[in-house]
């Protein structure tokens, strides 16, 4: 399942691992600094985005269900001269329980919440993410 | 004092007004959509942070103060389908509670908090962002 946006292509954003559950992305220094330079506060958004959703879209059916965004927020420990890395998954009871949630109310939604680290492993920000699960046309059986 | 940020400015954003304590953005949706066209996490993001860093950097002397961002959230309500408008306003008590707060211990802060509407005057999306106002290589008189 693959969804295009064009915002997101042009940060050039690499997602370097993904499974069941599971993503790892780098969001890359080269064309996203700021005016002095380092990591500019919307690459940030963009890789908590990603690395929020991903574990949960990867077990979504497509045509049956989509992923929103409720809220994000990040919070800024330390400018980052390098490339940020992210990293967030969901354990299979979390995702039984979201594909649960799905089938019996239509909907389901967790919140990821994970550190974002620059090349030498510090913790520059730090990403709060809520995910909602959607159905499409869904009706209670 | 102007701030070039490649990163913003791919986002094509407008500012509609500003001046002392005050700054109105606008948001294109072309260029910004998500997979299903309506506006993209990010340039939410985007104009949160212009909208609130702006109205702060308005009373800064760049040679001796500069503007960092602590934290930003965003919430989202709606989908938006249209451009989308953001402003906010800092009052003269609180400017003035800024740059005394500036010259008195050499950084002053203060929490951005608006709606940002879509072209009808929707709510959409709300921004919350902590703006910390500093200074370069302060040091107690």
């Amino acid at each position: 399942m693959t969804y295009r946006v064009e915002f997101v292509e042009r940060t050039g954003i690499q997602l370097l691992e993904s499974g069941r559950g599971h993503a790892r992305y780098r969001m890359p220094l080269a064309g996203n600094e700021n005016h002095v330079g380092v990591m500019y506060m919307g690459a940030f958004t963009v890789l908590a985005e990603a690395t929020a959703a991903i574990p949960g879209i990867s077990i979504l059916e497509p045509e049956r269900f989509y992923p929103i965004i409720k809220d994000i927020a990040v919070a800024f420990h330390k400018m980052a001269a390098t490339d940020v890395f992210a990293e967030f998954s969901l354990d299979e009871p979390a995702l039984e329980g979201l594909l649960a949630d799905l089938e019996r109310k239509g909907s389901a939604g967790y919140l990821a919440e994970f550190p974002m680290v620059d090349a030498d492993g510090v913790t520059v920000a730090t990403g709060k993410v809520t995910v909602k699960l959607l159905s499409h046309g869904w009706t209670k059986a």
